[in-house]
């Protein structure tokens, strides 16, 4: 697949923000990226993991921090070649493969601007099929890959390389203090994983997935009375293990929003448009943890929650909430491979210090 | 000169300890380490910078962070020589001698052993000539060369390597919460220099005072009826241009301490032991910076301010100070170099906050 147009960047940008499940980072900067190496005449091809050599080495890129500041700094360019050139100069070889971290929001674009930029393939898949708040929680690292050596640096230049750390939630606890000494916003080059690796321990798809949707919105904008109705064609199809429902259609009468340790902590609290008796919560550690409706778990992590826009079915990050606002929220089945038991040890509920135990959407009535 | 004794090696701590103004780190673990070399029969050759190829490769090694944590962490030797090994593969060359960042406390002492498993000689020198808190602190920043790529390792294998940073400063920064991360105390090689660039920007000699130090107290206390006799000869030496003075006599009645920061503040209050309306006052940060003499700067920073026994003339540190001790404190001049005007932007009393100009200790009455 191949990506050299801006309406295939938008779409791809749209379907993001809705796997991004809230947080993830507004891809609008990463999108002003990609398109701008479109206009000038490059693109990316964006592989499937069985294209990949076994041996081909594989690096997730990726930006970490604050990702409301990152708008005040359209500087990413200069730093993700020189994250892979550091890379490549401590391992000691080339990268032949980009492949994201997390398909939502922003860091499903900035891989894309960077192989655009390099003339390196992007592989279609990462390692959350949606966004998460930790370095430690992909497949990745669940199935064994390391995320050291993990290169961070900003947009001044300064850089420092973990090389080894005895957890990759150590590796977080590293990145997240050093993050905050350069100043909020980093860009990081990590996972460093064989081809192999690749085919064994990512979710597959999911870049073509973030486009489907993405893509899918736009045109049932055209086709249908509802937006929403050529969504969920997409969103639920059971025959291919996708579970979806609209869970709320309502309007916020109350946000709390805390940064507390690095992380965004939000509650949004919503009443029924039909039924103002109505009451639902979702809960946020930057990506969207719980729904609630009239207090029992409507979704829950690792499965996703999307807010929409409940007349145009776009997808809004949890930054852009505010009071008043007419939204739908969608719930969607996490990837198969995403709720196995030794993955909810690392990103399921009680990893974010939820008692909730995690139950299927489509089990979830 | 050949360190391959116990009593050199205690000599030398004792030095250490004098130079570490109150600070540096307490060397006794380092001597134990330095020691267990001896015995086992490997010794350290101390060079003078003289005997440095232009073309050398010359690290520091220092531990960073609070030097009280230390005392739990007796993994020092295998840390080291992995930082060696990896500030190697990350340069893609050998390190061919070791010199010390600075030369008070525990860190004149962890170099020397590192020497001893190495078998690396060490450089007769610093860039301090005395302890200082900031990793910026020393003569080889002043004059142009740069602690990256600093690696910093703790006791169990986790790693970093700051590779570039826009300032010394901001290493220090870095380095700061990278050590809280990776458990309060780390150990880090840092300033990669070229025998060109240490024979011009050391603080030449600095092993050998303090060990000439160290040697003269306790020779001072078999020959002289006070110790403190014999060692003011070797301390004040004006035809050598080195100036000291045994600043106040007295016990301590007040002592306030906190830790703020990453960094370790006290104020030590005494009063005279002839005369109890003679008030003397000493501010810390982990080091001491200024002592006064009923109000008036009786030394100040980089000049350097010892706390010792009264009786038997053994230098203290500033964390084992308390209520009641009975101490002789002396002031002594800082190396010619560190009281140039460029030096004293970076670790004068203006850098630590301190509204007090630098006016030499021989000038002070």
């Amino acid at each position: 697949m191949r990506i050299d147009n801006v309406e295939t960047i938008k779409d791809l940008a749209r379907g993001a923000v809705l796997l991004g499940t809230g947080g993830g980072g507004d891809p609008y900067i990463g999108q002003l990226l990609l398109q701008q190496e479109v206009r000038e005449g490059r693109h990316v091809e964006v592989i499937t993991a069985g294209e990949l050599d076994d041996e081909a080495l594989v690096v997730s890129v990726a930006g970490v921090g604050a990702p409301t500041v990152l708008v005040e700094h359209l500087q990413a360019k200069g730093v993700c070649r020189s994250l892979l050139e550091k890379m490549e100069k401590h391992l000691g070889r080339k990268v032949d493969a980009i492949i994201p971290a997390e398909v939502g929001g922003l860091n499903s674009i900035i891989p894309l601007a960077l192989g655009a930029q390099a003339g390196l393939p992007v592989v279609d898949g990462d390692g959350m099929g949606r966004a998460f708040p930790h370095i430690e929680m992909v497949t990745y690292s669940v199935y064994g890959s390391r995320a050291c050596p993990m290169v961070i640096e900003n947009e001044l230049g300064d850089s420092i390389i973990i090389d080894h750390a005895t957890s990759d939630r150590k590796v977080e606890d590293i990145a997240r203090v050093v993050t905050g000494a350069l100043g909020a916003m980093v860009y990081s080059a990590l996972y460093p994983m064989s081809g192999a690796d690749v085919k064994k321990k990512a979710i597959l798809g999911s870049m073509s997935y973030c486009l489907e949707i993405g893509r899918g919105i736009r045109e049932a904008r055209a086709e249908c009375d509802d937006p929403f109705d050529g969504l969920m064609k997409i969103l639920n199809r059971p025959e291919i293990d996708r579970h979806a429902r609209i869970l709320f259609d309502g309007k916020i009468v109350d946000i709390n929003r805390e940064t507390r340790d690095g992380w965004h902590f939000a509650t949004v609290a919503m009443r029924g448009l039909d039924n103002p008796d109505e009451a639902f919560v979702i809960e946020t550690q930057n990506e969207y943890l719980t729904a609630r409706k009239n207090g029992e778990i409507a979704c829950i992590v690792p499965d996703l929650i999307a807010s929409l826009d409940r007349e145009t079915a776009e997808p809004v990050t949890g930054e852009k909430l505010k009071y008043g606002q007419r939204l739908k929220i969608i719930g969607l089945s996490a990837a198969a491979i995403m709720r196995r038991p030794e993955c909810l040890e690392v990103f399921g509920p009680a990893a974010f210090g939820l008692t909730d135990s995690f139950t299927p959407i489509e089990e979830l009535a």
